[in-house]
């Protein structure tokens, strides 16, 4: 690869004040030979996205793409492949777009803050994302006996399970904001969001309608009735192989279709990207799959505009 | 700016897999639409370092430099300056070298894993960081009036608070180990550690001093006291303003010059590099100041060889 950049760096979007009171100082060792009280009352800064951004010399006309991970992952998602190869990062910056990568609240450089959400923070299990993410059948996993013609590179599975972050599920209201300061920032955007970052996309991009160009949601999972608000912008669903092998893909599978319809009904434009007229065998992971390429490279051309 | 790459993206270095058994399914919404049993049990894949690496096309004749945060921190420090200016992730590529940045165990997008480390995770205050990082007076942080000269641009503080995360005070050892993988993989390194990130990278080095081409610590808080093992590596130790302000800066200012001295006596090669030479007023966040792009101009010239 090569790759010329007129800019690139980082910041923060959105977040808001939160002031611990009342608790005791404690003596901590941060080092070996460092050791001072920590008053661990104080005022914190918390639910703000952080975005990693690149400008290509040869930049193309189209707005910014702003890449949103799904759950329990972070925006290292759209790098470098498990594989090895370049992702769909570099893919987008080769195309010409500007890239903004986020990592929402509470994920990775994001940071979080102990004790102020509701609920438990999950680590998704190899073993669940082996069947979740439709890689093979359960009893695979040990061998990792892939669904024929498999697209993703299950030798490489452990790559991805590093990336692994904990996610709470009470915190879609705290990303929904980050993403909207994300969207007032960059000014207009095309949204390419994953998974569970569906939901956070389709409600941020309801509610400002006007800074979103175009989304392009791979298998997202969440949000996808109320398309009232979002019948001004293309949308165009992504999705691989495999739905009909659990209840959750088909059922996803059915409201992908319905969501399409019920914006075309709304005079919005809605298309629905089917990844195995590429190259059958995508899995839930097409950023990471072998054919990540010509997936992306589909995803560009066949889009709605 | 103006940078041609001939390669970037990520790796995951280290790591090792963490069985969990015995836990009972729960019933869990994912998205407003998605609620499936989750199965808690099962491998993870955890206390791996993240890594993303840049490789400037004109690249220099110097080993890679390897960045490690510090304490509470994220690789993303090093990256665009509070205030908006290019970091010295920039700085360092300007000057042809290839970097390395690294989130290691436990912090951003390196992931953690609940209930997995002894002791609670601990996210630093904005106070706790106005005193520590000699920005400025106990008593100047309500209204931002820092030390007379100081370098920190105390208007953008909110920008640095937002990209603190929690740490936990147990887990150097397994950054130690991560450390030392990500050296396996680069071959060999200019380490360029902060603070906390200082015990780690010397341990770190000490355990494996042939993959270390020299070690620039801003900072270091641990690990100084070893300095057998680091005796064939040059070291440069850097630091700001304001030691007088604090017992802490006033001891590890002792230790920089202490350690320095083992090492001279042992046949090593040690320098200290003071920033005020180079313009008053470096904060504890040299990376982060005014004068950033100086005080890096000055740490790359004035290095321990």
């Amino acid at each position: 690869m090569s790759l010329r950049l007129k800019a690139f760096g980082s910041y923060r979007a959105g977040g808001r004040p939160v002031t611990v009171t009342g608790e005791p100082v404690r003596r901590i060792a941060f080092t070996d030979i460092t050791h001072y009280d920590v008053d661990p009352n104080g005022t914190f800064l918390t639910e703000s996205a952080y975005v990693q951004y690149f400008t290509p010399a040869d930049r193309n006309a189209e707005p910014p793409a702003v890449l949103l991970h799904g759950g329990g992952m972070t925006g290292a998602m759209w790098e470098t492949t498990p594989d090895g190869r370049p992702g769909w990062l570099h893919g987008l910056l080769d195309a010409g777009f500007e890239v903004h990568v986020v990592d929402n609240v509470e994920r990775g450089r994001a940071g979080w803050m102990p004790g102020l959400w509701a609920g438990a923070p999950l680590l998704r299990s190899m073993e669940e994302a082996w069947t979740l993410f439709r890689f093979g059948p359960p009893d695979g996993f040990a061998d990792r006996r892939a669904f024929d013609g498999q697209q993703f590179p299950v030798d490489c599975l452990d790559e991805v399970a590093k990336g692994f972050v904990p996610r709470w599920t009470s915190t879609t209201d705290a990303q929904v904001a980050a993403l909207r300061a994300v969207l007032e920032r960059v000014g207009q955007a095309i949204l390419v969001c994953h998974s569970q970052g569906g939901e956070v996309a389709f409600r941020a991009a309801a509610g400002a309608p006007d800074r979103v160009a175009a989304i392009l949601a791979v298998e997202p999972s969440g949000a996808m009735d109320a398309v009232a608000d979002l019948a001004t912008i293309p949308v165009t669903v992504v999705h691989g192989d495999y739905l009909d092998t659990a209840p959750i893909w088909r059922d996803l599978a059915a409201r992908w279709t319905t969501m399409a319809q019920r914006l075309r009904d709304r005079g919005g434009r809605a298309a629905i990207v089917d990844l195995t007229r590429i190259a059958a065998g995508a899995s839930h992971m097409p950023m990471m799959d072998r054919a990540s390429d010509r997936y992306l490279d589909a995803i560009i051309a066949d889009r709605c505009r």
